[in-house]
């Protein structure tokens, strides 16, 4: 899917989806095989109060008779790999050939559109908890029956499935669009964990910056960032389908339902404010680091200056005295050498010099945390 | 609640809020007790214009016939530990399982949603004034009850209670709904101490910027922006909920509380600007601290380049002539060191080097507040 | 009001509203004054096309007798620091609980509200042409009367009196409505004078940051950004208030008045437009200083790798023959040092090299404005 | 008008409008001539299919018998110094005196008002080609006649009226709303050489900041996002006010008029866009400039660092071997300087360790684009 | 077109629209040709469900004859260097004389503007699938007939022709309106491939930025954000363009092709998403980039201070026994130079004191990955 391995470091990255698209000009509806899809497996569900079947589907042949035997038909179809299956399906169920189309065409952005026959909706699954990989899956939502296309085996449907083998369930009790609406919710709270992880990822991340911005790299905050964007570009898209679906006036979603729906919009609007919250403290850490950064710049010059400013005029004054004038050619050639406490004089007044320039320093408040006065001026 | 203790310095920290949900996938309503959350005290007032009557409830049956008994019944529930009353106060108002379930899931955002029986409030109380942490208040409006459910015992709601108490107020007139503006009132205004507070940090920091920016840890102003942000968080959908209030249809506000949701959802507005504001200001902070730390690092270099400009070419004729070259194999070896004057004159070639380079730097400006003709140029 | 003095440099720094309010769960329509609000003086001007009477009022019942005996009746109350008066004056003219709250708790935001009895205006008036502080007006407008709170003497309506007091004046002929458009009219227009304050504060500082960026301090460019701010938090709702009044299908508001609002509109659309055009500047100039600073930088370090990168490798040469290796004890004992052009050679050596040096200085355009064939690679 | 010439280098800057206002306070109507203003010439243009007549009036006296004899009347004032002609032009076709005003408050905003006599149109029309300066053009839009006042003489309007004079023109068959339209889309044309100008200088200025960054100042970029933002301030009105006209559905418009005025407005779209993409490409040039800044500084440094961190070791072994122990008084003090092999030695190991030095400096590809194996780390 | 070679390395730089447009006030209508467009060729192809014809058009007076026969005439005219063709075939299917103006001033932004007669659509096909150059492609769309204009040959359309000459293809049984859609939907998928050689492109910098940051230049990273702000300058439009068109209640759009132009739009949604998305990436790393070089100038500081401050001091130290004090002149003149072991002590001296240096800087984490227990202070 959209996890693209790149060599070396930077191994983790997610690449941004970059539609692989049916060839510009063809007709509409025209499906494409992802070459890479696996071979679909087909399960059917189909319950009302009081009945319950499921079964694991070998053939088209099998699917048929068992159609609108129940209140609820639906069927589970994971891996896009038979387009002549997809195409069946869609002649069994009046499937349209454009939602046909976004169905094996993946990286489609979650949206609902309205058929004459059916809704259909797309939504993005998280593929795998400890990264914003999303994985696409499509409904058909029917009077009595729901579709549901993903791409690859495991899903978050399990304790869907388990609520209705049940008996108890209210769910049992509902039309396909609470189904719908169960399997919406389960894909929007999978999103949780994820954000969880990431928002933890970043306090480690900030306390690492506050505390230690040596050991950060500027790269590790961008990619924090670009994480946060990519799921920023699933959730919201993913927030419009689910506010579509509560106000859109489709035959296929009852009233009831709606109530339910508008939780799960609460949820989505959830998500959005935690990514945004995530990516303004993100951007507020760059200028953290970009400072912490200038402030060691300081603190290097700092130690560079008080060091040759303290012993490039002492040397100077060493070299003065390192001079070979001939003393014997002029008694005003270097008549210090001659002294009795040359010397000592030479070595004093160096000692003078260094103490008046690290006092200089104290005052300047660049070492030993001197400074208070001057800095209250 | 929000406030997780990280060890060390950053300890005033404040997280931001990861909902801990129900698993993906359980059932609507299925309500999930917070293992931290304390033992429910049920306290019941109840009055109408001339009747009132104020009690603790220990068990739900003591409850049952008190309710209907006068104009408004108030409920007010804290501490959300004990699920089987939480569920049968639901049954009892007929209160909706979405709403419930929103109840013990702390961290929502303010918000009103209407339901057949009852209007479900959220909104979020400022829990402690010297910081930005919030704790959620859930509140059921129907035609003559309120429901109010808070994480903690304290609150903010005690002036009311002694109005209620009072028989004069004019809060004894009214029916629930105005009950209910008036909490949410002393709710919105509890954000204004918490604001001013922070007004005055910022200030503070402001000054400390701008008078000694070497004392600032970009992390400060860091840390002010990220409270700002999570104050925002709550103010904006606090916001929200107090219009959606103000012109929801809803059967259980009348128009002559909406008079009055109307001044609070001014309040909130205020809220907001103050917070924005403050944003802006924090935000310009960053640009002055970074100015600041690049202005500092130009001082350090001018201290460098001034005296290692000066000294290293001196101590570079100091070096000539220091030189070992045998005078006595040619007479063009360094016949200087021979010279009458030669070591004053060096010496004086050195000082009006040393006078030229202070008087360039002077001219540049680098010292002594110098450098007006230049920078006119 | 919003000037508080800070010590030292900053005192010319205004702060951020923070509304001193009622407490939180106060019953709404409580009047707390400000402790420090001054005594008020009541001046009435009451008048029609043909008659005109103005008059001090020292007590209530001086007042009463007066009102609805002219078409129009304007009463200005200057200072706030007497409740009992407000109240008196409340019950008079059915005055709101909630905005006679308002009255007394400054800084409100500029708002129009609608209540039975009368419009309730709230705008701001400029206190001072020096500085964006603003001080709340406040105005009940009636069928025949205008009332107006501010909060200490002197403002901006003194034209409109003495338009008022001259017979010709058109305003004899209107409603109490189009009074109030003329003293907001006023408020407004009184806008312009500070803005051009601002604006010829802000070319200045733009002159200086392009002319001169040492003598600038980033506090500067951040203290206009921080007044623009103040500005422009006043000046948005103003327009929001004024927009109201337009479109408001309020009765105490004439078709005839609204042509002459919508002109008053144009004015605050105007502010609008310049404030944020001032901001974008200010925010430009940021990144001018900024680089300004980098740029110094750079110019410092040029000085100091020019100076040490001729210098130290001279030095060094001069150290090496300054060394005392014992010629006597071996033929490869520093030769040079006993060479008939030794000496001359070297100083020749460092000669070539410090030319040399200086050419790829130049060639790299650091000095003298050399660098031109290389810039174009 | 808007441009004041400051002095030296700073010469070609705009200032920003700052509206020279009637006094606030003044009775609205009131007309304040700016003291500047030149004294007006009116040419009218009347003409119907077939009928043509085209007259420079010296008096008002002149004007009035010709009204109303042709289908379209076109009096364009060019000069707003005399008050009095004004008053009467506005007494003549009952203009409104909110209207009026604007007309000599020049700095208004492109902008539509519907009265109930005419409709008030005020434009800016491009002053000069080679600036963002611009110059009032109010137009007042009659049933039967267009009255333009602009502020100098020189407009753009020459080929329209070229166009009337011509008799074959399908202008000369429409109506006064027609001939707006004509005018209008002359201004607004007006802007596109100026644009294209611009969009040069910035293109210009990106090559240089990309190929020799060293020649910019900060300041130039400066410049051209101020004259971006000023132009952009005059434009974004102007799409407004023509979007007015087009849904407007003012008397004065008619529906064949408003089809080639939603032409015009596409032409104001182009021209917003245009400007927000220049601006958006003079903001990401500050990036570049800045980070182009810090480059060079790396370069500075990298030079000073290489010749430092290489003669300053040298330096300090020649320094060792310049020391003036006593080989005399003890064995251990330098017996190097009496080795047969002592100098060539301590020369040899100043070759290595600056040859090490350079290959470390390679290594890390500061010198000869070295750096290549370790930079894949 | 709009790639203008510029000279140099910037030669790839796209340069920004600058509308070359009919002079200012000429007469709206008026047709202008570009000097360097090419000479038209005409291609027809007409077809109904039966019947289909396909031919290269030499004259007009070929094409009258044809039009009406068939269900669906398409009129495509390559090359707009012949305003009289143009002008005939406005002539020849009353087309309106504002459209046919913009046909041939390019630089149009995509929109669709609906006339009694025809509905225009102006689109940009992309030209070149290696940069961001678009062409104009003008479509007049009537009951009947679709007249398409493009500037140059060579299109997207080829596999849309190959689906109308094979007979079994659904756009045979459709009307105008779908081959306009098929059009459309084909110039927009040209974007995709554009937009993924520019990720490429983007992914490649970014890894680059964050590997070896040394070899980006500032100017590349402008150069994609640039490319990315010309792409989204054409696909915004382009997106309102076919919204417009799904809504519009033109007459010569049916309901069924809405259907498909909803699924069109989705594709500009896709496409501006991308657009977004990579521009916030590109933002993204010129903060990497510039903390990137800071961080390198801070290890150029650090390799320059470890050095300077080591060597210096000792250095010094070497410079004061290089002194000449005459030790016969007094015993305190540098009476260590005779002491027995005076040279190893002041040699041991130096380094305990480089060791002791070193030490400060392994604590301070500036060598060998030091500096830990300090880090956690």
């Amino acid at each position: 899917m959209t996890v693209e391995q790149t060599t070396g470091k930077a191994s983790t990255k997610r690449t941004i989806d970059r539609k692989r698209r049916v060839p510009p000009g063809a007709a509409p509806g025209t499906l494409v095989a992802d070459p890479t899809a696996s071979q679909p497996t087909i399960r059917l569900i189909a319950y009302g109060p009081d009945d319950f079947e499921e079964i694991e589907i070998a053939e088209m042949k099998e699917l048929e008779p068992r159609i609108g035997k129940h209140a609820v038909t639906w069927i589970n179809i994971t891996g896009l790999g038979n387009l002549d299956l997809i195409r069946r399906l869609g002649d069994l169920f009046s499937l349209h050939g454009l939602a046909l189309e976004d169905v094996v065409n993946l990286h489609q952005r979650p949206k609902v559109e309205e058929y004459a026959e059916h809704a259909f909706i797309v939504t993005r699954m998280i593929a795998d908890a400890s990264s914003p990989t999303t994985e696409q899956v499509s409904m058909f939502l029917g009077a009595q029956f729901l579709l549901t296309f993903q791409e690859r085996p495991g899903d978050c449907f399990e304790p869907i499935r388990a609520r209705l083998r049940s008996g108890r369930a209210k769910i049992r009790d509902r039309q396909a669009d609470y189904l719908a609406y169960a399997l919406l919710d389960a894909v929007i709270d999978g999103y949780f964990p994820v954000l969880e992880a990431m928002g933890e990822r970043l306090e480690v991340l900030e306390d690492r910056v506050i505390a230690r911005p040596a050991d950060i790299e500027a790269a590790e905050i961008h990619e924090i960032k670009r994480d946060l964007l990519l799921l920023r570009r699933t959730v919201w898209p993913q927030r419009e389908m689910v506010n579509a679906l509560t106000r859109e006036t489709s035959p296929y979603v009852t009233d009831q339902t709606r109530l339910y729906l508008r939780d799960c919009y609460d949820h989505t609007i959830q998500l959005m404010d935690i990514v945004e919250t995530y990516r303004e403290i993100a951007t507020g850490l760059i200028d953290v680091y970009l400072s912490s950064v200038s402030t060691r710049l300081n603190e290097i010059m700092k130690v560079l200056t008080i060091i040759a400013t303290i012993f490039i005029p002492l040397g100077f004054i060493a070299g003065v005295y390192g001079m070979n004038f001939d003393r014997s050619a002029s008694p005003w050639n270097m008549p210090e050498l001659g002294w009795y406490w040359g010397y000592p004089a030479v070595i004093g007044l160096m000692a003078v010099l260094a103490l008046w320039m690290l006092y200089y320093f104290y005052r300047k408040g660049w070492i030993l945390g001197g400074g208070g006065k001057q800095r209250r001026r």
